[in-house]
């Protein structure tokens, strides 16, 4: 079964920078054709980031797996060469704001006069209609919109973003479940469609409770730093070595975490006995817990707490966790040889299938490098190569 | 084209409270038949959260388009029973630690002797291979495991996790998007297989630049709060009537900005030329920047610096953002009856499909309320009903 989920999809990607190469990369790990179509300037990431070996890792690992041609879609012949992709393609992916493809020559009904069969896949910040679908977008701003900053941090501080661009791979990932989607109703049907995702809405998507309990009660969600609304004791507690998070998120594994620490009798006082006493005793029962946490180690608390079924770990760095064992298990880190860039290493697959997994069939490749084999593919003599090549409309 | 992608699929599902739950949402959302198996004691969520009108609206907000059937799994007959719908289905979810389906009885082996062609999905803590294998999972710990935490917060104060439960809902949506491929690579090969998503592993997958640049250049990256870690003036800032998120994130943006603040003449200034020294220079940027802002309001600025191409946004609570007009037109709240508990609001759908739009086709369900059917569906007659019922084998 060598055969994997999107082998065969052929999928034309306009997208630049990051929602939309993140979409388009799930796509392409899955097995999909990417041909990722760049301005003779490059996407933007090439440019950023650490230049190791003359080759950004940040586009190294969000472009692995497709290829790229050169195309200038503001002349006209560009244009026309994209039309032809279109044609022969099951799927276009773009993430420009709501309108400019349209602008571009290719609206929905072009689009369907080129390719009925075409899925076609949309990425912004706010959606394609509403009163902000001209704004620009970007990730900071989709976190404040969203509702998620101002749940995120402590107490009378200021709502925190998340550090990561989160609202970009959301709607990224949602994009691509949305594309596998379409393809398969495809599949079934014949017929192509649109598909949408934005940031603000894929990040609003991710509230879980918060939003419920707004919506049940019309109370406004507090910020609680790394406390939990209401579970108590929870959170960062400070061990001989350091700190460790430790959840104890019910009553059941509560009686557990503190039986541990043998302090069961507090949860037997009268003042205590409720969760909202205890929330009220946050101080104090984190003081107790603190004290019996100081007497050992880190690694002690946390298998010990592990194995009585209390859910603990470390706060890792990002270079502590690239070194977990667990994470080397996983294979979180992959290494990808870039030919003439040396060894590039990036972020591993986050979805995991026994058959037809995720693999490397390419390394992200070099500007341009593949626009003489996807222009002869589409019909594109050696002659009319050079033309195109000589007008600057490929490269 | 009624057909929805997953349109004919049916999905048995093991899962409880958050990231299975959300992941059999997808697919009940895309269309398909997703049977919830819940113990006796039903879901944990069905008695989380404020039970307006005797109902959950955290759990009816997570289980929209479901079934539920009442099954004892510890129960030798509720075991049949759950092989007979392994057996009928297309796609198995659980949420389980790993091994414990196994235990149950239902190991690959048997999986596969009742079901060659079941997709099994599994979402769990850290994944089903490595030293962790058997800690119990939990958000709040997902995000300490995964370096996100440790990116997240202002410098000098405890890292900060992510209010909502991120960790669990990512995985979900992994996990559906591996489930859709795995259908696919089936429609196409005719077997089922293994679908693994594991939360540690998919919040490590949106650590985005943080990854590469550690990678690139082994430097551990700082907790920089709201500010950008490279671009300067960018954040929070304070209007005459409070603050606003604005992010010049290139250089084109930031001349944008400081044009529209008629403070162009600032970036010409020779200790401010470069992106280091505009970043040495925060404080006095930021200054410097407030001192324009707070001679217009919010929506001044909003609308002036979106207008020149400048990512504004305001810092939206989540009752502001469910009334913001921009939210309203993508319908990301939705009102859904639910017979015997009225109107429950709920979250929308975040990916849009043109033709074959998610919808709701059932309210979530009361407890067991569909056992009869879905028992009759697998051929288990009145009497033989009646008899699992008296033994508490269904409910």
């Amino acid at each position: 079964m060598p055969q994997q989920p999107l082998s065969g999809i052929r999928v034309i990607d306009l997208t630049r920078v990051l929602s939309g190469p993140f979409a388009t990369m799930m796509l392409a790990d899955m097995g999909a054709d990417v041909v990722k179509v760049e301005t003779p300037q490059g996407d933007p990431v090439r440019t950023q980031g650490d230049l190791s070996h003359g080759f950004s890792w940040y586009f190294a690992a969000f472009n692995r797996n497709k290829r790229s041609i050169v195309l200038d879609l503001r002349k006209p012949d560009g244009r026309e060469i994209l039309g032809k992709l279109i044609a022969g393609a099951d799927v276009l992916v773009e993430n420009f704001r709501p309108g400019v493809l349209a602008e571009m020559g290719f609206d929905q009904a072009r689009l369907d006069a080129l390719n009925p069969r075409l899925v076609v896949a949309s990425i912004n910040g706010y959606g394609s209609t509403g009163p902000y679908v001209d704004r620009p977008a970007f990730d900071f701003i989709a976190q404040a919109m969203s509702g998620f900053m101002a749940t995120t941090g402590v107490p009378g501080g200021d709502p925190m973003r998340a550090a990561p661009p989160i609202t970009d791979l959301i709607a990224g990932l949602y994009c691509a479940f949305g594309v596998v989607s379409a393809i398969r109703a495809r599949d079934l049907n014949g017929r192509g469609q649109r598909v949408e995702a934005a940031m603000v809405n894929g990040m609003v998507s991710m509230l879980a409770y918060l939003s419920s309990e707004y919506f049940a009660t019309g109370r406004e969600p507090e910020r609680t730093g790394n406390d939990h609304p209401i579970a108590s004791p929870y959170g960062l507690f400070h061990t001989a070595n350091g700190a460790i998070a430790v959840a104890p998120a019910t009553v059941e594994i509560l009686a557990k975490f503190m039986r541990e620490l043998s302090l069961s009798d507090v949860l037997e006082r009268d003042d205590l006995k409720t969760s909202e006493q205890r929330r009220a005793a946050r101080v104090e029962l984190n003081a107790l817990v603190d004290a019996r946490m100081k007497l050992e180690s880190q690694d002690y608390w946390i298998d010990r707490l592990n194995k009585a079924g209390v859910p603990t770990g470390k706060v890792l760095s990002i270079s502590e966790m690239f070194s977990d064992p667990q994470i080397a298990a996983q294979e979180m880190a992959i290494d990808v040889e870039h030919p003439g860039h040396g060894v590039i290493r990036m972020t591993g697959f986050p979805v995991k299938l026994s058959e037809t997994p995720c693999v490397i069939h390419r390394p992200a490749p070099d500007l341009g490098a593949d626009t003489a084999a996807v222009l002869a593919e589409i019909g594109c003599d050696a002659a009319e190569l050079e033309r195109l090549r000589a007008s600057k409309v490929v490269g």
